[in-house]
């Protein structure tokens, strides 16, 4: 268990690490950001900062000799690194939850494993078992990568008519996962913290808008009949319990219709706070940011509860430019990362509206 | 006008430092602190910092040039400082904030002369002015140094039988301002921004419960009646625009029972943040770290708009051990400044709390 005044360390120095050291400071911690790019935004707000490459050992053992526990922004921490600072300080979440989310085949796995609802699907090594799933799953269907996808990279959809071939060659012919196509009406997440004790908090169901694979709005209440509502929270805390889980982790939902009813399948598991949990900074007692600072400190969660109708629009892109506009907005609280040069698709703040 | 990606200086690197900083960092601004302790709890969140004296005019070139505009956490700054700063970056609040509210006297006369109501006073430059100004004031009546006063430093009550001229030695025979001693019922204070447009926001009026002459409680609404709420609020503006503030301030009121009325007399002006608006974080749309920040960086003021009713406590000394039960208190919002070593007196954090 930590105490006031120790030092949380966090790889990677994104806008998650930026968000989790602001709200550790309240809390009376500090944090340690490492990462390897200079320009990291998060070593605007952060005590101490590393820069060098997670292969680099001697600045791995420098971080961990400073820091009283270790925590990620994102899940493709190489397992190196992992196991590298494991033996050094606790690392939360732990080595189980990345080894399970880094692959989409052992997540899948893991999920079915569990008994959770999701789509079907099928390992794809080579054009042969690729032929093989298809033939199995229909068309369309969605060739995946099993590592390192993230905001529809690595995706590929194969329709009647397209080449597979064509559609695994352009993934690199990597190892896959093809998914059965699933008519979905609806996006959904729910961002939950499980802390040491085992306590599960889970936030509200959300609504997710994508565009162009890239999380766009995020909405709440969710449109969504109450006994899936009620089904995805409970997902959320299986999965967060099987995982044996300390922190906070999103897992994203397809909801179906039914036979006139609505069913939740679950899509993807994030081992860290998310995106569609930027709107609890306002929008709910304790943030996302603070559950895991929360979490992973050893100490008693805070109150999910949410405190109005949510509206988060992420600005993309050069979407940031409508920044000193929404300064004037009543009631809009913006959230810029302090990136400086924007690109397309690269996410550079967010704007929460809360209406009580 | 300030730009994303700017950095505010910020002068002195306590816990109001620190959580300007913390608001700062959603809007996209950088900091950059400058304090002359080595372990000032503001450096644990801010991109750059600097250890210097208030003296050391390399160390304020410098700092100055890194900076986009000053501003500052204490009314104390050195007067050459501010000048110095002033002379290559703009420092708001301005100049004249500074000089009125750095002497007592000043700032009384600064009061009188815009037509707002305070306790009788008089200047006390040595013996014979003492006696005369207690012969035309009364006993008891309060002793204060024009200049360093705070948390009830620098002060000394004169009842009737008190040998005045052992009072004035207590405070070091240093210029005085003697005060007619105001029966006041409550304290309360108006916490408000004011924009380079001239835009006055200001939060509702808190009331304030101090203990050994140091805030120990705030909470809204205030008890008070509603005329004399408005005129309040009312003198906050008329404070700010005759000082052609840019910034937030605070201004604390006596409220005494005049003839079955309630009525406001101005006790004093702070030209910053302030102790009694830390509710503002959890407790209104804007907060006022994010107030000043917005005003010092020339952009639009948020909104002031309360949300529930509130109760913010100091942790003060020994009280931060509480800090572990705090975090299992539901709805209750932790703030520990990470200054490491208590010390009786010393502000350590605070927690609000926020019914809706």
């Amino acid at each position: 268990m930590l105490r006031p005044g120790d030092t949380i360390g966090i790889l990677g120095g994104g806008q998650l690490a930026r968000m989790i050291a602001l709200a550790a400071a309240p809390l009376g911690l500090r944090c340690h950001v490492y990462a390897p790019e200079a320009e990291s935004c998060a070593f605007d707000v952060c005590a101490a900062r590393t820069i060098a490459a997670y292969e680099d050992e001697d600045a791995l053992a420098a971080f961990a000799s400073q820091v009283a526990v270790i925590t990620y922004e994102f899940e493709n921490v190489p397992a190196a690194t992992a196991a590298f600072l494991a033996a050094r300080r606790p690392v939360l979440p732990g080595p189980r939850a990345l080894a399970v989310t880094q692959d989409r085949l052992s997540e899948k796995d893991f999920v079915a494993g569990i008994g959770l609802p999701l789509a079907a699907y099928r390992a794809v090594d080579n054009e042969a078992s690729l032929e093989r799933a298809l033939a199995e799953l229909g068309r369309p269907a969605v060739l995946k990568t099993r590592r390192f996808g993230y905001d529809g990279k690595g995706q590929a959809i194969i329709r009647p008519g397209d080449e597979p071939a064509a559609a695994f060659e352009r993934l690199g012919r990597r190892p896959c996962v093809l998914e059965a196509f699933v008519p979905f009406v609806r996006e959904v997440s729910v961002v939950a913290a499980r802390g040491t004790d085992g306590t599960v908090a889970a936030f509200d169901v959300c609504e997710n808008e994508h565009r162009d694979h890239i999380l766009a709005f995020t909405r709440l209440p969710a449109t969504l009949e109450a006994e899936a509502a009620h089904a995805a929270a409970e997902h959320a805390a299986r999965i967060a319990t099987a995982l044996d889980y300390v922190g906070v982790l999103a897992v994203e939902f397809f909801v179906v219709a039914d036979g006139g009813r609505e069913r939740v399948l679950v899509n993807e598991i994030a081992p860290r706070v998310h995106n569609s949990g930027h709107w609890t900074i306002e929008g709910a007692e304790a943030s996302q940011f603070e559950q895991h600072v929360r979490a992973v400190a050893g100490w008693p969660l805070g109150s999910p509860k949410r405190l109005g109708a949510i509206e988060m629009e992420n600005l993309i892109g050069a979407a940031i430019e409508r920044g000193p506009a929404i300064l004037s907005e009543r009631g809009a609280h913006l959230h810029d990362y302090g990136k400086g040069e924007h690109r397309p698709g690269r996410k550079m703040g967010h704007v929460t509206r809360v209406s009580t």
